[in-house]
């Protein structure tokens, strides 16, 4: 990289915005195990899983931005400074997100922040949550007959619960995945049923997805949010709208468990 | 795994559907590499990269179910058959697809022929196109004060172009993404303006996604049919609507390329 003088600029890193999946680190790309492998600062949000962070280099320097036990967290602003920081002084940082930066992600208020102090970046993808729900409950997001688009949607947006195409939603058929939707759970069975939705439309909430913790709860808009009450869900969770988990097959198994080839962690800590 | 008389059933396999991501290998899960490594029989979608399936065991059995050249492809049936075939013989078949088997990968009706058939089996989520075309333009899917929800639509469907929900697509500040729509981007751009959607809207129209052969053209709902057509475009391409790509900054530079560490296939053929 030059600047306009044409010298070498030799002191300027760049930034990596890394999907970290839902949790399991089975579930990042070999791309965002590289990026994350040869960083010399990452930057992570408080729902990626510790396992993911292991895959650093000893010598990595790792900064939590998010909220802990009650402590407010890092403001955007102080997240872009210290992306930014990091980087002129000629380090490659990774900012890690849950899931895909790209949804529900807040990336380009990030990207705008290194575009304006012209500090290169790049993105790596990650799987989304309700791509990974999906996957649990082996239910297609989409199937030819059934439902030719699906929606993915925030239960919560700057102004509070979000306001959504609620006629669209309800519609027969309709099939949409709800992110921060477990304290909009209310609002969202409310807004639902009073625009038509069927009372017995299946609903799949899955929390702690590809974690030890990991729960699921088979439900329908009429019962959702008394269910969710009653298996006092909390922390991070998805709700599939409109798709019934596959009941698991008699002779279904324990998931086939890979061997470890080449690919275990050499950074245990 | 017993059987009802409680006899071991050492003989059968297990397929596990696996999402290839859009075509760079890089781009696989963890999980998706040490699947197909282990695989005894990897069933092929003819839109997966090469380089993904030389991951696969030197001794492995490649077998591509897709179209070529103007053949025709194998059969929905022929493929579940193929897969309950050598899962009974006892194999790890890895069936392989390209994006994210859940995401328009007709997957469902590969989990009903393997749950009548008594098949265990479990799923490999993948980096689908519309996540990867967003990463490329460096724009994300939502963002705060913009769009609270982004759709995945396909162009086309059992009866031929797929109608949709078209009033709310064309409304301001919808966003969404067309699979499968070059061939109906006529159709898509003339159900979009006749419901009142803004000439000017961003269109990003990305063919190859993460392949050697990538192209990106940046164009508008009112311009997007011409510049498809001057452009050539044809195969896998994905549409973004309501979405501009970033304009590369100036000290923007090539993606950073990380060392080949750990993770280079060892079966490279």
């Amino acid at each position: 990289m030059r600047n306009q003088n044409d010298t070498p600029i030799a002191n300027t890193g760049i930034v990596t915005l890394v999907g970290a999946g839902p949790g399991d680190p089975d579930l990042l790309t070999l791309k965002a195990v590289k990026a994350i492998q040869q960083a010399h600062v990452v930057l992570y949000d408080r729902l990626v899983d510790a396992r993911v962070l292991e895959f650093a280099n000893v010598d990595a320097t790792l900064i939590e931005t998010g909220k802990r036990a009650g402590q407010p967290g890092w403001s955007q602003h102080a997240i872009n400074t210290a992306m930014v920081t990091h980087a002129r002084d000629g380090k490659r940082v990774v900012r890690l997100k849950s899931g895909d930066p790209l949804i529900f992600g807040r990336a380009d208020e990030e990207m705008d922040a290194l575009d304006a102090a012209g500090i290169a970046f790049s993105i790596v993808p990650g799987i989304t949550s309700a791509v990974a729900a999906a996957t649990d409950a082996k239910v297609s997001l989409t199937r030819r007959g059934r439902n030719s688009s699906v929606r993915f949607i925030t239960g919560h947006d700057t102004k509070g619960y979000a306001e959504q195409d609620w006629r669209g939603l309800s519609a027969p058929g309709a099939t949409f995945a709800v992110y921060m939707g477990i304290k909009a759970v209310r609002f969202l069975q409310g807004r639902l049923l009073i625009h038509g939705a069927e009372r017995d439309t299946p609903v799949t909430i899955t929390q702690n997805i590809s974690r030890p913790a990991q729960r699921r709860i088979d439900t329908t808009i009429g019962e959702m949010s008394e269910d969710m009450r009653a298996a006092q869900v909390s922390g991070p969770a998805v709700i599939l709208v409109g798709l019934k988990a596959r009941t698991a097959h008699t002779q279904d198994i324990e998931e086939f468990e890979y061997a470890e080839t080449v690919f275990a962690s050499n950074h245990l800590r």
